[in-house]
């Protein structure tokens, strides 16, 4: 009685489909895929006895000692078992598991028909050819280690070209040496107060004062590290720094003084120094977020709050609304005392921030493209924010765009009451937009107005005038 | 009597040494910086009155109407004060700060000597001019959506590359919807058990069990987590699987089934069935670490675990052996159950991954540049050590060398008790290496024999054989 791989000598090899290439290394590598997929799909059953070397080895025209290879190869793998006396088998556990499709929803929602999302900019004017240019000037110019394991502070070359652009446009006053570098703003918030689950090993202590609008993204990150935050009223001066003296235990409040997100106002120079004055009697830290201060349309952007007192403020700054949020690349500017416990924290190796991106960012900033980036953007965004004044002028007088003239969204003031009736008309227009409450912190106590954050640099130029047009239709009418 | 700033008002003009540019922009801009700078470096001290617009504008030959808009921001950004009356003086607490230095020792310790460190590839290797290219291909063709807020999934190109990348030379078994794309190993295992001071809450829980010997780093990752570990004794044929089903409410096993790290030898074939079985039978997990699969230096690499059971095993790989540390870049392909609670802890936008890195990886997957990398240093460490042993047997017959021929470092058994003297003869010489001791688990029970391990990638190819040559000069002479 013939042997069962007799018959499946032939089979096995017809089976495999299998075109060997030149080569002695491509024709084992070739046959192994080809008779593990086979194991794989079923087309070779467990149990099934394979044939002899040479018996393959004829069939498919290649030496015994590829098969043997392959063969060895697999029972590596444990997709073979091969026993003295049995000859070579399909494993018995090699069949194949039935397969288990991902689950639906577990993927991206996809873009919606009209976007004025708040927090991103113009993705299509992103300056490709520049970005690449200086790509390829920083890799060609880059020492050997600088592909090597990175150091978690930032590469030099990095840290210089921020200290020189940081202390020119937004008035930071800081050497290479108080700079690190992360891959955003969230990741300096982690670094700075620990991330969510297990001991929070941060380097900075809570409680914490927070504006009493902001992105609950970041919020929830601060208490889901154990960290509460107080919520400080906003008036027309900005955030009330007053409030700090009260809240026993403060040593830290987050501000973002350029332009308050998302409320719109500039923090008043007064408040800007009680803030810092505050800092230096409590011993504790101002963190400046300065997410969009390059863009102000009316006058020269208001300088960092961090000048007036490098010891005291922590500077906090990132590409996401500048260049793209797509280059995860941040940066801290902190006091002396702060390097090393950040750097502490973050490890020995550089384990987030692309040092490629790095190099390329350092050469955009000291080639001055990314000041050309910064300034044709900004001529964008105030165009754009324009755009929508006029449009609500036309369409809808009653509605008052609030805030400077300044960053990547206005903020809509609604009559009392109307913004869920207005953010269901929008979803019901395909138009994806935030209502001012949901930026509110859950303990804030001032008033609750309801207004709509209106992002204008989401959207590609040729399709902002209908998500414009299908805000208006969204809002409500004259009551 | 003449108010102060008549007197000042020609030397606020000479002390700014300001050099105006063309443009009413750029000249206030500069004017800015200027009194800026000034007020800082207490060349205009606190309560000192500025001229008035017309005369400082006259002294400079500027516009009224620059002076005012630069006394402007500088009030806004607290540096001035303007009071009704009084005119604008500098502020008081605009003095400046005492510079800090940053204490010293907070910056990464220089490179040594001679360097066999474990872990490096050899960065001079690194393909500038490919990656480049596939750079400027994949920027090239990337929509725009590539540029703003980032599927925290990974790219889609990316995950395509790497299924079919990863099956052809690696027999893993997936779909793209099945990958999540991470910034590197340490990320994954912070994504999958949570990580102080990391990104994210984890989807597991331990107790974990992993390979008596190890890299610290991911212990202590693990640990700083709350997660216990439990180390399984390894053999010559890899960790012991068996002791698995003897741990109680063990639910998870991470492997280096490839190249077991640092001691070297694979998994034997049986103990792999044994972990999956293990796995199936008690809802478990195995954790595949594949860090260095791609580099077999005496045969076909041997394929993964996880095209065993895809349902039951994690396959964790990432650029930082076969390309660079510096690219921020890992992925993990997961059981189709745990794609959603993976992407839920990642957060709804990419936080981590450079898109731009990622977009150019996928380019230089699917054009074979990353095969072709991989071959051209597979050669490359093949000789490494080849040159290694060579040197051994030349000058230090009595040390083996250990392991299969694989991957970017041997280990180099030295006799009981020899080898913290031969750490402080290598660190004499400038030469940075690791003993086999610092990798075992603190808990581990089996023998602990003595060793170095010996990166040999690290170096460049024109340091290498000074590197070499200095460790045989650090062995114990034959006792």
């Amino acid at each position: 009685m013939p042997e069962p791989w007799v018959n499946s000598a032939e089979r096995v090899g017809a089976d495999l489909h299998v075109h060997l290439p030149e080569g002695k290394g491509g024709r084992q590598a070739a046959l192994t895929h080809a008779l593990r997929e086979a194991i794989r799909e079923g087309r070779l059953a467990p149990g099934t006895r394979l044939p002899p070397y040479r018996s393959l080895a004829a069939d498919l025209s290649v030496a015994r000692n590829t098969v043997a290879s392959a063969y060895a190869e697999l029972v590596a793998e444990g997709w073979l078992t091969a026993r003295q006396g049995s000859g070579t088998r399909v494993a018995a556990r090699a069949a194949p598991p039935r397969p288990v499709p991902v689950p639906h929803g577990t993927t991206t929602p996809p873009r919606p028909a009209h976007d004025l999302r708040q927090g991103m900019p113009d993705a299509a004017s992103f300056p490709r050819t520049a970005w690449l240019a200086a790509a390829r000037r920083a890799l060609t110019a880059a020492p050997n280690e600088a592909f090597g394991p990175g150091d978690p502070q930032g590469r030099i070359e990095l840290r210089t070209a921020l200290a020189e652009y940081l202390s020119r446009a937004r008035g930071v006053r800081t050497t290479p040496d108080r700079i690190v570098v992360c891959s955003g703003f969230a990741h300096a918030l982690r670094l700075l107060y620990g991330g969510a689950g297990g001991p929070s090993r941060g380097v900075l202590r809570g409680p914490l004062a927070v504006e009493s609008y902001g992105l609950p993204f970041h919020r929830d990150l601060l208490h889901g590290a154990g960290v509460r935050t107080v919520p400080l009223g906003i008036d027309e001066d900005g955030a009330d720094t007053a409030e700090l003296a009260g809240v026993r235990g403060l040593k830290g409040v987050l501000l973002t003084p350029a332009h308050q997100f998302p409320t719109g106002g500039p923090l008043h120079s007064a408040r800007r120094a009680q803030a810092v004055d505050w800092a230096r009697a409590h011993d504790g830290l101002v963190l400046e977020d300065d997410y969009d201060g390059e863009f102000r349309y009316d006058r020269e952007p208001v300088g960092a709050v961090q000048g007036l007192d490098p010891e005291r403020v922590v500077y906090l700054g990132s590409l996401s609304k500048s260049l793209s949020p797509a280059i995860r690349l941040g940066w801290m500017v902190l006091p002396a005392h702060l390097v090393g416990s950040v750097l502490a924290v973050k490890g020995q190796r550089e384990a987030w921030a692309s040092a490629l991106d790095q190099l390329t960012l350092a050469d955009f900033l000291a080639s001055g493209h990314y000041d050309r980036h910064v300034r044709r953007t900004r001529q964008r965004y105030r165009d754009r924010r324009d755009q929508l004044l006029a449009a609500l002028a036309a369409h809808a007088p009653h509605i008052r765009a609030t805030g400077i003239a300044a960053g990547l969204h206005a903020v809509l003031r609604l009559p009392s009451g109307t913004e869920p009736d207005a953010l269901r008309a929008a979803a019901h227009q395909g138009l994806a937009l935030d209502g001012l409450t949901a930026f509110r912190h859950p303990e804030a106590t001032g008033p609750a107005p309801d207004g709509l954050v209106v992002g204008y640099a989401a959207s590609a130029d040729h399709a902002y005038g209908a998500a414009v047009r299908a805000l208006c239709r969204a809002l409500p009418a004259e009551g």
